[in-house]
C-alpha cells in the first residue's frame, strides 16, 4: 500500500543518504558491513516505493531496540540445514532477517538457473521487511518469484474473533517487458495493523467489517482497535471480510498456506508460539525460460498488464493500475524530493545518531546549536 | 463451495453407478476408456465433495454438447512440446482437459520425486472441472501441490468495470496427519456465476459489493445480473469487493497471476482471448520430504489446523472449519445417501442415456413405461 502522509513538520531526506545512515547504524549494532549494507537496502526498497509501514519507521522499533535488548542477533551466521537439487532448508539463528532473506532467495534462483525451480524454507528468522524485495530479486533474474512469512498473530480464521494467524503475505512477482516488474506484495488479511494505527493518527474510524471484537462484532474506533488489539480484544480480518458472505474463507485459507509453508516445512513454531523474532520464511524461483524465451514471456505478461489498463474504467476513476505500478510511479515521481521524515522519527534518527555516535551525519530538522 | 440444494422432486443416485454413466457418456462420445474414466473421476471428485457446481451438473451442458458440436476433440493425444528437469511445456490440442490436467500434475509430481520440485504449464486446453482434484493428487503423494487455471472473462479488475479475467482459481493442497489433506480450492473472484444462477432460481437478491455493473454501481438483482453478465454489461468482483477500502486489488492482483501463468508461460492466449475452449493451466508439486520427514510436516500441518479449530469463535457460530474439511464431512455423511439429481439434471441424464444408445442404465427417476 502507498500511502501518502504528510504530516505537519515533515521534512523530506535524500534516499540515499537515509540509507546510508541506516546502514552506519546497522554496523554500530555490530551487524557486519555486508550485512548491515543488505538490511539498509531492503528498508530503503520499502521507502523508496512508499511502502513507509515497512521502511525506515521501523528501524527504532523494530530492530534497533530488539537488537540492543538482545532479542535478536545483530550477527548470527545462518547455516544450511538441509541441502537438495532445488530445496533447502535454512537455519537463521535469529539473526538479521534481511541477509538471510537475500540469501536464502539467491540460492533459490541459483537452484532453478540450474534445475528450473528451486524454494529455500528458513526457520529461526526475523522480520525481514517488505516480502517484495525478494520477490522482485527473482523477477530480475528472469524468475517467477514467492515469497511468504509468518507474523506474530492478529488475525482471526472465519467463525473465530482470536488473533492467530499473522498478517502473514502471500508475495508474487514476474518481469514484463515494461520498465518495472508486476509484483503483488500483499498481506493475506484486508489491512494491517499500520493502517489502523495511521487511522487512529488522523482520528478517522475503520470502516465496518475490517476488523472483528472478542464477541464476533465489528469494530470501528481506530483507538479503540488499537488498544484491544493488544488486550487480544480483537482482531483482523481476513482478505474477503468476516464470515463467508464475500468469502473471507479465502483470505483465511491462503493465510493458512502461508503459515504452514513457513513452519511444517522447516521444523518451526506456528500460530501462537509466533514472537515476531522467530518468524519463519520460504522463497521460491521458476525459471521462465525453462517454459518459453523471456522475450515471448515478457510480451504476453506486458499485453496482460496492458489490456487490463485499457480496460472500461468505473465512473469517476480514470485509471486501473496493475501490481507494483504505484510503487513504481512512487519511486520514479519522489526519487528528487526524497524521503517524508514526520517529527516523530526525525526525533528516532536523531536519537539513533547520537546514542551510535554516528556525528558525520547532520539532517535539516536538527536544532541549529 | 459446498451447496445445499434439495429441489422439489430431487432423487438420490449411487455416486458410483453416477462414476460409471459419466464415464461411458464420455466413452460412448469418443473418448478412449482410459481417458473416459479419468472426466468421470474429476466430475464425481466435485460431486462427492459437494461441489455441485463444478460435478455432473455440467456434463451435458460443458462436454456433452460442445464435443457434439465439434468445439472440442474427444481423443485428441497431448503432446509434451518442451521438457527440462524440473520442468515441461504440453499442448492439450484442444482435446479433454481432464485427462491432460491429471497427467501434467503427474508429471510434475514424478519431476518432484526426482528434483524436490515439479512445474507443468498446458496451453489449448479446455475446462478441466474442480481444479482441487489435481492439487489433492499432489497431496496424496506427499507433495505441496498448487494448480490454476484461466477461465472465460467474468471478472473486473479494480477500478474498472469490464469482464477482463476469469475466476481464474489459485488451488493449493498439502497432506497433514488427520485423514483429509488440507485443500484450498477457490476462485480469486469473490463469487462464481454458479452461485448467482442458484440465487436467481431461489428469487433472493445477491449481496451488495459482489457485482459491478457498466458505469460501476454495484447490482444486487440476481436474475438482471444474470442477463447483463451475458451481454457484457456487468462483471463480477475480484476477492476483497470494489475498489481499494476492502483490498480488492488482492483478489485482482492474484488472479492476474493466474491469468499469466496460465498464459504467458506456455505461448497461450489471455483474458478477452479466451472463449472457454482453448483455456491454459499450470501445476506445481513440491516435494515434502526434500525438506523434513513427512511425518513431521504432517503433524504439525494437522496442529495448525487444530489450533484453528479450537480457536475462540464468533457469538453464534459454534464451529471454525479449515480449508477442505467441509468437502470432506461432505463426502463421508453423503457417501451412503448419494448424489442429488434434480428435476432437470434427471432430463439430462436421460436424454443422453437415449441419445447415446446407453440401454443397460435404469434410473429411478425415470417414468416406468
Amino acid at each position: 500500500m502507498v500511502k501518502k502522509e504528510e504530516e505537519e513538520g515533515t521534512v523530506h531526506l535524500s534516499y540515499d543518504v537515509l540509507e546510508h545512515f541506516t546502514a552506519d547504524v546497522f554496523m554500530k549494532l555490530g551487524v557486519p558491513p555486508d550485512d548491515a549494507d543488505v538490511c539498509a537496502e531492503v528498508l530503503s526498497y520499502a521507502d523508496r516505493r512508499g511502502i513507509s509501514s515497512h521502511g525506515v519507521n521501523r528501524l527504532k522499533p523494530f530492530y534497533y531496540d530488539r537488537i540492543r535488548k538482545g532479542q535478536q542477533s545483530a550477527d548470527a551466521e545462518m547455516s544450511i540445514v538441509r541441502d537438495g537439487p532445488t530445496t533447502a532448508v535454512i537455519d537463521g539463528r535469529f539473526g538479521m532477517g534481511f541477509p538471510v532473506g537475500k540469501r536464502s532467495m539467491q540460492l533459490a534462483i541459483d537452484k532453478a538457473k540450474k534445475y528450473g525451480m528451486g524454494m529455500v524454507a528458513v526457520r529461526n528468522s526475523t522480520h525481514y521487511g517488505a516480502a517484495g524485495y525478494y520477490a522482485t530479486m527473482a523477477a530480475a533474474s528472469g524468475m517467477l518469484g514467492i515469497t511468504g512469512t509468518n507474523a506474530r498473530p492478529s488475525v482471526a480464521p472465519t467463525f473465530g474473533t482470536e488473533a492467530m494467524l499473522g498478517t502473514n503475505p502471500f508475495t508474487i512477482a514476474f518481469p514484463t517487458d515494461e520498465e518495472f516488474p508486476f509484483v503483488l506484495d500483499c498481506a493475506t488479511s484486508i489491512w494491517q495493523r499500520g493502517k489502523i494505527e495511521y487511522y487512529a493518527r488522523e482520528g478517522r474510524q475503520v470502516p465496518e467489517g475490517l476488523v472483528i471484537g472478542e464477541d464476533g462484532s465489528t469494530l470501528t474506533d481506530s483507538s479503540e482497535i488499537l488498544k484491544a488489539l493488544i488486550t487480544g480484544k480483537a482482531a483482523l480480518l481476513p482478505l474477503g471480510g468476516p464470515g463467508e458472505d464475500t468469502a473471507g474463507y479465502k483470505g483465511y485459507g491462503y493465510s493458512t498456506v502461508v503459515e504452514v509453508l513457513s513452519s511444517a516445512l522447516q521444523g518451526g513454531p506456528f500460530l501462537k508460539a509466533i514472537t515476531g523474532v522467530n518468524v519463519g520464511h520460504f522463497f521460491m524461483a521458476v525459471d521462465i525460460s525453462s517454459f518459453t524465451t523471456m522475450d515471448e514471456f515478457e510480451r504476453s505478461a506486458g499485453e496482460v498488464m496492458r489490456q487490463l489498463r485499457g480496460s472500461r474504467k468505473a465512473h469517476g476513476y480514470g485509471r486501473i493500475y496493475t501490481a507494483g505500478e504505484k510503487e513504481h510511479i512512487h519511486m520514479v515521481s519522489t526519487r528528487e524530493r526524497g524521503a517524508p521524515i514526520n517529527v516523530s522519527l526525525q526525533g528516532e534518527i536523531l536519537t539513533m545518531r547520537d546514542e551510535m555516535g554516528l556525528i558525520k551525519y547532520k539532517f535539516p530538522f536538527e536544532k541549529k546549536t
